[in-house]
């Protein structure tokens, strides 16, 4: 089969890193010639989000996906119409690439998510403080997204179409990651909690299972049904939950990819959000998700005072501890914030798993040369 | 870190699958344009049992391996001599690649290992009734050795340098994998059975752990020292085992390298023998290989009536099992008896691992379109 994949970057690489283990021919679309995936696909340097490039891309395919999705959906809509497999749907893709568009199909389908205000520019803004602007594009890894707290911060508003969004009184960060077959089956992987670096605004750990009750639990799964229904594509999707104060879930925002609040998957369960992914795309049966214990991860992420060539510290002492993985994504440069990596960690206890990754988190630096 | 492998085919294929989690570059050597590694790493098409070819594939590299054992040996020797790290050494694979020097190794150092008489042509044979002839260079997943087991058989002896070695009365064939690090450390994963299909001489089940005594497991446990304190070298090594019927351990023969009888490790163990090479490679710390419950395998093997572009018959309802994981090679065409890939099977019990092997045998066939 021949499996196109819009970017290049470590989703992919571990997508296709999995999915070597069955005989399908892998090709990958990206801006940057060392991409993670440019060695291992047979690879296309150009933009994801240019029409032609994508359109072009994708001819000849037997599905075209994504490891990204800020894509351009005319060129998926265009070879939907040609008879091209896209999955998932350039719909449901159009919709989470824009805010605006998630947060009016959250509500279309009565999916809890914070009450909203929709602006074009600053000046429309009247929403109670405090509340979160999210930029309706280009919003990626916390980037395009701040928090409006005082009066005082109104002036810093972007001057953007955005959504203005009610700031939950968060007790937990959540998360859980849906695949959904071409025949409607569904299977879940058991849902995370997400630990953020508050500096970095990157998810720093993922714990799994999350430490909920029964009840949030119900939540979460009523969650996970409406939106399986609403979206109306296969595919593999990440719901973002925060679960408040109250012991209320919200649906923060979705992806319609892979997603790092699953990495852990990569051991701690019997199969993998990549091999799920694989399986969607293969259209074959969906795969077992059973968690082999209690699982955690850590992104590794450059150090804030290095750029250039990257060195590893500690890694070598990582690799003496028992049931932990160091997956690193084939980047040569770091810079500040940069997802170099990640760790992955089985544990029998939620306690021993927290002090692994902590500990684990003392021991490594992500430097330059 | 370049990393060079002498072989391009499917234990390759997995190891680089395995190594794409570290930031290393991958290069292959082998004859074949479409080898199961081409695509995957920097590939160069040449023989591997060539001098100059792998003299000049091993120049520039950090390190070179193999996955195959029939490759120069004067070339790497040539390597070693110039500076540049040959993991396993050049003399242990150069002892195992012949069977006359591999048991006058084992002779020396005392491995338990079936009594044998070397030839140079067939009318020097002059051994007990019935015995196995092994040809000195060139045998390879059962090719190169013959069952003599009668006067008139005395006609089919090969004429060429052999080794002629005493039939073991078989309870059990048994495999163990040990790893070595450039410092010294070992490692071994669990004992596995291999149950062999006595048409095509390739293995066919592996069966983990193995159904042995503490005996048994000490007597394994020596003959691993004996053997790891003899090679003298770093690498990865799979020792072949016969039990016989009266419960003593033989080695049949030793791979210097990864091994099928070590397949089930991908989902069997906290880490696989494929792991394992890229951290000995690496020179990093050895990996836990702790089992995670019963581990199975099964081979994919081309059926012997088909010939061509490959279909798999049955594997998506294979695919629909829980804890069942399919790995196919790559390989476009079938032939018969050729290895296609393979299914490992986790199990809570051996009956039940024995159980799940048995139905998926039943349930596949390797065909052509």
């Amino acid at each position: 089969m021949k499996i196109g994949i819009l970017g290049g970057g470590q989703l992919g690489r571990m997508l296709i890193q999995e999915g070597l283990k069955y005989d399908d021919e892998w090709f990958t679309l990206d801006p940057a010639a060392d991409a993670p995936c440019s060695s291992i696909s047979h690879f296309t340097q150009g933009r994801f989000d240019e029409y032609e490039t994508v359109f072009n891309f994708g001819k000849g395919k037997d599905v075209v996906s994504i490891e990204i999705e800020h894509v351009d959906v005319d060129a998926l809509f265009e070879l939907k119409a040609s008879g091209i497999r896209v999955c998932p749907s350039p719909e449901i893709i159009q919709v989470i690439q824009q805010k605006i568009l998630q947060k009016k199909f959250y509500k279309k389908h009565g999916i809890p998510s914070p009450q909203f205000q929709i602006i074009q520019n600053k000046s429309e803004a009247d929403f109670p403080l405090p509340f979160v602007q999210k930029m309706n594009t280009g919003g990626y890894d916390g980037k395009g997204v701040q928090v409006i707290r005082t009066e005082g911060d109104l002036t810093k508003l972007w001057n953007v179409s955005s959504v203005l969004e009610s700031l939950v009184d968060i007790e937990k960060e959540l998360s859980i990651i849906v695949a959904i077959g071409e025949d409607g089956e569904t299977k879940t992987f058991p849902v995370t909690e997400m630990v953020a670096d508050p500096k970095l605004n990157l998810l720093d750990f993922n714990i799994c299972p999350a430490h909920i009750s029964e009840e949030v639990e119900k939540q979460i799964a009523d969650i996970t049904a409406q939106f399986t229904k609403a979206a109306c594509s296969a595919g593999l999707f990440a719901i973002e939950l925060f679960l408040d104060k109250e012991g209320k879930v919200w649906v923060n925002e979705t992806a319609p990819r892979l997603h790092n609040s699953g990495h852990q998957t990569q051991e701690g369960n019997a199969n993998s959000q990549f091999e799920q992914l694989c399986r969607i795309l293969k259209n074959v049966p969906l795969a077992d998700t059973d968690a082999m214990g209690y699982s955690g991860m850590l992104n590794l992420v450059g150090d804030e005072n290095h750029s250039g060539k990257v060195m590893y510290e500690g890694l070598e002492e990582v690799m003496k501890l028992p049931k932990t993985y160091v997956h690193l994504y084939g980047k040569t440069n770091t810079k500040p914030g940069r997802k170099m990596g990640h760790i992955n960690v089985l544990a029998a206890s939620r306690e021993e798993l927290m002090e692994k990754l902590i500990r684990i988190k003392s021991m490594v630096k992500v430097t330059s040369v």
